[in-house]
């Protein structure tokens, strides 16, 4: 096992990361930024080196400054958490080229795994359901409707060059086809001066569902269930659950998913956790989206369903232990709910609201897990994401996790700066979220909080 | 179920049955005196009603005031948490004369559990394992002779009026017996100013070892394993494990404990939630001490083991509904431990040490839970105990119980009042505590702070 091991991140992800290393009896090594010289992975830590000013090129993308910062404490590995440095493969290289240990999949996987176009090759070789469509451009108006109607109508029509929801077509028959690619030709020239177009099967209201795998260095892989990241806002994740409250959820798709992205992680000769995200449709068919090869925000709710601490299982992966958890020991109990708690303004479009926190009160008790690296008197940078914990909840059932999270939220408070747990208190509340079908786009069509605009 | 639940208490219990309530759909009215006008439990109940000022014989001990918040209210049920009134049967048939559910047994079931002598009687009568010895006072030394034979050396020669360890003698054999008979009556009677004595079995080094059951109104019991609470400091529980680490201990030694405490709880007519304590010897040899009518302070590292939530059990319960869990359907998962988190001054006798707190970090994460009524800011009154929190850990086995403990611990920050958080952190590194076997007295006789007292 690692003797040190250096956490090249900050937040709560860097306190959890430094938790699981003591869990395991490592030394732990913080890095920071000068604008967090107060922040609780700094104190916590054995030691805590600081890397350089506060925009994040300059310290935690800082490569140099971190790999140094291994060097001069004898760190043997380094944990990059999420973001920063966590999926960038020249890092990972120059840990290796460094005699030290990144905590995390090769850099090849990641690289291999970073090109989309790529990964859904790859995927799709490998037999892993990916979303149907061209191969690259097409503009033969004959081979475009033969291609449609082998999807099946709708289908996507999409700029090459496109973005942010631009120089996209829904297209639902034969006979708007010629019509919409045409238009959609044009308005990909306009913006993006370039009118190649391709088609894809157009997936309506899809949910976001991600299987967790861990993988060892032997080529052993498991997949520890399935997290429901749907509720999202503006593609960022609000609210995640698991096990999935869709309707088609069961037994049957889990196993399936689940294969499929053991697969997905085989294929890439992946090792450590990795989540792979799916596109999944009305009727439970599942679409290889991407994998994330990395730790993410919302472990915590695999690891209560589970049992299974994944950041320890990252550590003991990484130091060259074989799996001891086999697929057969993964069974989920209960659900469990996390929300994400933003230091940001609902009401003001979620602009971030950084400052000082005067006053904290944060919920305990049974069932209640709250990750967090902030404490009263804390003055939240403005440099950093605006998310300042994760309130994570385990029942028995749904309704039970459902009647936690309302009173844990019901019960948090933080003074001094804008938070979400009121808009987060809402949507727990609402009928769509209850009922559990709700799909990607519902947060964007949907106003929480429309009840206190009116007010205003 | 019931609409609305008075608590008849304060801190971190009653903050605790609030989160209950809540999760049940309860409304919840919270008590308190004027002393605890800042309290969290005041503050996060649906309604509170102030009864009084600090003495707590003026309010949370004052029934009238506590029956008329009832009334004014309108609250159907009270839940008198533990301590206070939890244990008085007079409150209890006072609060069934007034129509509100008293949460908890029937009077009748604590009068009765509650005169020590009596419910020994009662439990030996129900073949439930007590110490044997003299029925009542021996004074004839042939008969003491054949007693102290028939139950084994050594046995406890003990004043009957006495207390407070003074006028008891251990016999390690007849040699001894008539010379200890005789000092013993002469401290007694110089003591006590009465010189009956009697005989009992001498437990050597025992364990306080006690069982929760749950038993419903139509008279199912169930028992939810064990709790190790022999780490006591002048018989106050300091710390407590589930299940025990005692070597003696295992499936078949749980299942005996569990069916007598069963059984004490079925001859009693008993109730609701109840935990039966207790002395075992280091044969595993049990031996039942006393019945506790009423939630314990430990009940979490029970929660944690068994996935039960024992509060909603109460409530539901006392609402008149039938246990929905089997003897069968309680399955031990891991290993749970708490500390209690005390404002005292361990290095000055464990004074108490009340004040305001003017920094406060409470650790979190996986497998970490922490019940506590304060925050920062407050001001310990210096009225009541001194118990500011339980820091709950519970682990896939001892050993990660411990390693979440350790750096929880180290994480905790109360700072403006003394705390025993670095004397329960000396604790668990002993190796009398890692190895498990210590008893009753092991705290006792034990300078966990010899070190520290040293350096100064």
């Amino acid at each position: 096992m690692f003797k040190k091991v250096l956490i090249a991140n900050r937040g709560e992800i860097a306190v959890r990361i430094i938790r699981a290393c003591r869990e395991l009896g490592i030394h732990t090594v913080a890095v920071y930024s000068t604008a967090d010289r107060n922040a609780l992975h700094a104190q916590i830590a054995d030691e805590a080196v600081c890397i350089g000013p506060a925009p994040s090129k300059d310290s935690y993308l800082n490569v140099r400054a971190i790999i140094s910062a291994c060097e001069i404490t004898g760190a043997d590995a380094i944990h990059p958490g999420f973001g920063f440095l966590s999926e960038n493969p020249s890092f990972a290289r120059m840990c290796e080229k460094c005699g030290i240990t990144f905590i995390g999949p090769r850099a090849e996987s990641i690289e291999m795994l970073g090109d989309k176009a790529q990964a859904k090759e790859t995927m799709k070789e490998a037999g892993v359901p990916v979303i149907m469509g061209s191969d690259g451009a097409i503009s033969n108006i004959h081979a475009a409707h033969t291609l449609a109607r082998d999807l099946g109508y709708p289908v996507m029509v999409k700029a090459s060059a496109g973005g942010g929801g631009r120089g996209i077509r829904i297209v639902h028959s034969d006979d708007e086809l010629e019509a919409q690619m045409t238009a959609a030709k044009q308005e990909a020239l306009a913006c993006f001066g370039n009118d190649e177009i391709y088609i894809e099967k157009f997936i309506e209201d899809p949910k976001h569902i991600e299987i967790q795998i861990l993988a060892d260095n032997y080529g052993d892989v498991i997949y520890l269930g399935e997290r429901d990241c749907s509720m999202q806002r503006r593609n960022q994740k609000v609210l995640e659950e698991a096990p999935s409250p869709a309707s088609f959820m069961n037994e049957e798709l889990r196993a399936k998913m689940g294969k499929a992205a053991c697969t997905a992680a085989k294929v890439c000769g992946y090792r450590n956790a990795g989540t792979i995200e799916f596109l999944v449709d009305k009727n439970g068919e599942f679409y290889f989206m991407e994998m994330n090869t990395r730790i993410q925000v919302e472990h915590p709710i695999t690891e209560a369903v589970t049992g299974v601490d994944l950041v320890k299982q990252q550590l003991l992966i990484a130091s060259g232990q074989r799996l001891s958890i086999k697929q057969e020991d993964i069974k989920l109990t209960g659900h469990a709910i996390e929300c994400r708690i933003n230091a940001e303004n609902p009401l003001l479009d979620f602009r971030p609201s950084p400052g000082r926190i005067k006053s904290l009160f944060i919920p305990g008790g049974p069932g209640i897990r709250v990750d967090t690296a902030v404490y009263q008197g804390y003055e939240i940078p403005p440099y950093y994401d605006s998310m300042i914990g994760k309130l994570i909840v385990h029942g028995k059932n749904r309704e039970e996790a459902i009647a936690k999270m309302t009173w844990a939220l019901s019960e948090f408070i933080v003074d001094g700066v804008a938070t979400n747990v009121d808009f987060q208190l809402k949507l727990i509340r609402r009928p769509e979220f209850l009922e559990g079908n709700y799909d990607n786009g519902f947060l964007n069509r949907t106003d929480i909080l429309a009840d206190e605009r009116s007010k205003e």
